[in-house]
């Protein structure tokens, strides 16, 4: 799993020790850029990538790789580059050039892999922080992210007001309820128990592959929705009936999905992002809620929820909603029906909705 | 996995040939009974078994272990025992005791194992129908089930209407959709991709219990519901944050359901009726469902679908019963709404509810 090819990388010489205790000797934080930063450094955007994705959203003549999120980003589109600095760094705790458990450690001059630190969505932010220090960015025009990114942009609105001007949220949450905890719980197992995975101590070359492609498997059910499913694959079966491989064309497409991710992700780097995505929590730390939201936040919020999504219900972003604007913080919830369910920020079919929905706050 | 002590085991040396092909030279099929068949034999209530239950659905004084469905049968209960003879057989494919993996055939001297024919619900009907004909009821009282066994009474009531005049189903379907087959899929997965499975011919002594224990857990999250779990568990971490361990208190409760599936499945039943379900259909082989509903059926159908019900939705339990009564049937379908979702039918705290239902239904 190399960096994107186009992407630049920060050097930053500074340790990192992340909320749960440990400590990193330096840090490498991956980028890529779309636009010019204004000679005010007022115009930047920053991306949040979701879980599964990195500072490569869209592609370029430098990486004419399709991107994460391509469409999105350029001259007249969702994130206008020639009007914004638009930023999208990859992870920490990921695969993607951003320090994570596949980086080397200076101390031992081997990967991390095993013992790579746990890591939160504050961490994240922390060393996203840092790189806008290095780029001399002092306040975002805008943090846009879904899903584990949408949770990043939350922790900053409100935990690093001063940072970012308005936040764009779609199905991101304030904290990681229980369901979803054990939705994740099933994946990790699903890595943990594959012999291959030995501890995490696997060689790259032979990770747990089979754990991989069933962890994402499991993910794929909840990323999507029934109704998707049930619309798009027949019920009858497609081969001969088999307990143990295919019958139905809703497995073909599963395995395909699994198969996908077991090229796409590194087995520890999945495990600390799905953990940091559990350990999720606004209010950690605070007494209540409201100690922090009404320490003087003046970041912009919208939210974006999905009926259909079994990840991240309506009801807990309501629930949010409705904390921000008890606070009185300027704050909306826009709630849309799509087939496709949480996934709906990263669908084809849904980029023009969500083109018009972050160009209407974000250009305002 | 014996089969349950106070069982009786009706031998029919007559071969069974399943719906999808193969052969079992002979079956046998355990079953427990309460209550006393009326010399006219036209008392019998058959209670079909859900995925994971079996004969035993009650303590008795021959075997006092806890039933499956524990105080719902006996005097004056939901299935009163001084006026029904209730009969429990178990599975077909399953482990206990009824014909399934872990049998020997007689044809090899050996356990069927990974050679058991795959099975379908019509097949379960088709065993069951045999210890009826045994007993000499021609037409069942009552078939009462759950899940699984809500499947096998509504093809008693379709496609066997003459043997039955009430079909009771709880969280039943007319077919299994692509989503819910998917869920299956995954558990299903979780055991054919542990090492200790090796293609269904494992030593019994040394099953592929990972996976069976991961297999349950993805289950488990579809028999209970999000306001379940959120309502019981805590989101913060009840132990330092650790990828491969427990940090939450939901992953314990998960952990402790899948360790109990160890000691309750054989894998390969897991597998058989896994597919059984996800093959369940009630008008494979007709035209229309019309063809099949304007024959002339007169069973009397109630169905109670749970509006939390994650693996079998409540619009498609309105579906089935569009068709019913599109069709003329005798049917009605009650959407109760209880925190525990798909298990509400097996959930203690659900039993009285449940008695009134099928009471009402059933006395009538």
């Amino acid at each position: 799993m190399p960096c994107p090819i186009a992407a630049q990388t920060h050097l930053d010489p500074q340790p990192f020790e992340p909320e749960m205790g440990g400590r990193l000797e330096a840090l490498e934080i991956a980028y890529e850029s779309w636009g010019t930063l204004a000679p005010a450094r007022d115009n930047a955007v920053l991306v949040c990538p979701a879980f599964s994705a990195h500072a490569h959203m869209q592609s370029s003549a430098a990486d004419p790789s399709p991107g994460w999120w391509e469409g999105m980003v350029g001259p007249g589109r969702a994130l206008d580059s020639d009007r914004f600095f638009v930023l999208c760094p990859s992870l920490l705790g990921g695969s993607f050039g951003t320090t994570g458990p596949t980086s080397t450690d200076p101390a031992t001059g081997k990967r991390y892999a095993e013992h790579f630190p746990v890591i939160t969505v504050r961490d994240i932010v922390d060393v996203h922080l840092r790189l806008l220090d290095h780029l001399g960015i002092e306040c975002l025009h805008a943090a846009v992210g879904g899903s584990l990114g949408a949770m990043e942009t939350l922790e900053l609105g409100v935990r690093h007001s001063s940072r970012v001007a308005r936040v764009f949220s779609i199905s991101g949450t304030d904290f990681t309820r229980p369901y979803t905890a054990a939705i994740r719980h099933l994946g990790r197992q699903a890595i943990v128990l594959d012999p291959a995975f030995q501890g995490g101590a696997y060689d790259p070359q032979h990770g747990p592959a089979g754990g991989l492609r069933l962890a994402r498997e499991i993910g794929t059910l909840y990323y999507r929705s029934p109704g998707e499913f049930n619309e798009r694959f027949t019920h009858r079966p497609v081969a001969p009936p088999t307990t143990h491989g295919i019958t139905f064309e809703v497995q073909s497409y599963l395995d395909y999905q699994g198969q996908k991710a077991v090229g796409m992700f590194d087995a520890n780097s999945y495990l600390a992002l799905s953990l940091a995505m559990d350990l999720h929590d606004l209010w950690r730390g605070y007494p209540s809620p409201d100690a922090i939201l009404s320490s003087g936040i003046d970041t912009a919020f919208r939210m974006v929820a999905v009926r259909e999504d079994r990840l991240i219900s309506v009801e807990e972003q309501e629930h949010l909603h409705r904390l921000l604007s008890l606070a009185e913080l300027d704050v909306e919830l826009q709630v849309i029906s799509s087939p496709v369910g949480h996934d709906a920020f990263l669908a084809k079919s849904e980029r023009r909705r969500m083109t018009e929905l972050i160009q209407g706050f974000i250009e305002h």
